[in-house]
């Protein structure tokens, strides 16, 4: 299985060519279009929910996974194998969070190429190292040592809202792991005391709670809490 | 084949980690994306869209349909056989119409979960029954009386609009086999004729006609439709 | 492996749909979404695009094209072959650039339909079609004359913007081979010069550069180009 987690949006080309390429070169694998719409640019709101996601996901699955506004220039390409996951994509920073509380890592740098378009990385480089990881074979390109991995200097967990769904929740950078189940957090003005679920509080009502993915989310019981609470992509959640 | 009938966005990751699900407990199979941007929380509407689409799907189908706002609530889940196919989902009145217009109905309804998220029955409850049904397995939980199927007392059709297309065409809950085909139908003030289609009208002219789903569905040749007759999902049609 | 080109949206029912028929009629056949979200009712912009994107499919891939405002009238739908891609769809003009550029073209004309709905014969007429192709079957219909493809009296390359993409970049309908790489283009009162990619220029300003598949593209390095520059489809570019 590949998963793709990217900003190249479902609609227009961009995601079509990779998954051309991708059938072409390992047929019958299943593409599974994960996150399409990542914020264009940002990685660190990438990076803090892409850690959320892999653990569902069975040994063996090949993360494609591109935001990558340095494409074109020198920043190098990566893969990285964590937990029996396959990672794939520029070293920007993207594979942060998941490296450091990664129990162990191996990293392999990727060739440059000469063929590449210099503006599509993710189709030209990535999406034939996905295949053929996908096939079984082993990574191309040089082992080298896993600090290798672009090690942002990040926070553990990151007090930000990183994604906004299309229901208007607001997805944090904080697992709930480490927020204390009675925490009252306040984001733009607002505090907001924790529910299980939507059908908890009443209609219209704003909370937080543990998301489906263990992810800190503001949400609102039949409404949209992105328009409640003013909410968008990099707002400062305080404890 | 599993067809999704869902709100969970084709973007963003929940229809992905539904897939992901499928994908890994029914090998094989083959999911249809029909609807994935039905109108958040709005039940009715989806379930006047259902009966529709379901005609033109193979026998054995598994129809996966989930409108939630209900989720992690003590609504339980359902699997309903009408007509050959099947479908799964939350028993909030999403069913209720293609219930109605049926001949026969089974019914079986799903055990609780312990350990599905509160907040995605769709991935954790509904997406492993569907898989289980795809794959020729007979259906879980306790047969019960169709009665048990969720009955809102609910109008045969809905003069409503109940979906717009990236077109800005708005479909209706009329079935056209009910409205008469010269009737002249009123909406937000606008009194519309029949067409065929789209090229027997003037360029920019608004229209109603039978859509290729059989339903009531207005139109403007090479415009849009929502926004020259102002229409929004809910609006109410007068015959 | 069947290519979907069309204005249909990937949300919403009606790409769903089709794969739902090339699904039932050529089981075990890849289909890639490479663009659903074309402008509707513009079919020189999609024109303009489509020889940009076939090169890189292998012999044999069937490319179902739908842009169809005169669906329901007379125009006759259409197989070409070309360069051992299939590809099909109304006559109206869409395989217009594609077919001025190829050194030989081979062309059928499908039979009217008594059973296809006036207004979705992407699922009707042009699917069933797509997928007897992708099987390897012969075409169905009149051989006729290359002569037979509208063949509007467009340039060889259309100096305008024809899709903008979710970064805010702004392709063209020029291929960049046709433009000196030192050109200055001028677009709505903007003057541009060329850079191979992103990396090259500083953060916020804007370039023209040839995109990864041949086209002449608007972009700004960190920015959006269509909310800088002010772009729209159909704005008319400057050499």
């Amino acid at each position: 299985m590949i998963v793709l987690f990217t900003d190249f949006g479902l609609e227009g080309p961009y995601t079509g060519q990779v998954e051309a390429v991708l059938c072409a070169q390992a047929p019958g694998v299943r593409v599974i279009h994960l996150f399409s719409d990542l914020a264009p640019f940002d990685i660190q709101s990438a990076a803090y929910l892409l850690p959320a996601f892999v653990g569902r996901f069975p040994p063996g699955t090949v993360f494609l996974c591109v935001v990558d506004p340095g494409v074109g220039g020198n920043r190098p390409g990566v893969i990285a194998r964590i937990a029996g996951h396959w990672f794939v994509g520029p070293n920007e920073g993207l594979f942060a969070p998941l490296t450091r509380r990664a129990v162990s890592v191996e990293c392999w740098q990727l060739p440059d190429s000469d063929t590449a378009s210099p503006s599509f990385h993710g189709r030209d480089v990535f999406a034939p190292v996905a295949a053929r990881l996908a096939r079984g074979l082993a990574p191309v390109g040089e082992a080298v040592d896993a600090a290798f991995l672009e090690q942002a200097s990040w926070l553990d967990d990151l007090p930000r809202i990183v994604y906004i769904d299309r229901y208007g929740n607001a997805m944090t950078g904080l697992r709930a792991s480490v927020v204390p189940p009675d925490a009252v957090l306040t984001i733009n003005g607002h505090t907001l005391h924790a529910a299980r679920t939507f059908a908890d509080v009443g209609v219209g009502q704003a909370f937080w709670y543990e998301n489906a993915n263990g992810l800190v989310e503001f949400a609102v019981n039949r409404g949209r809490a992105d328009a409640v609470l003013s909410l968008s992509v990099g707002d400062v959640i305080s404890l």
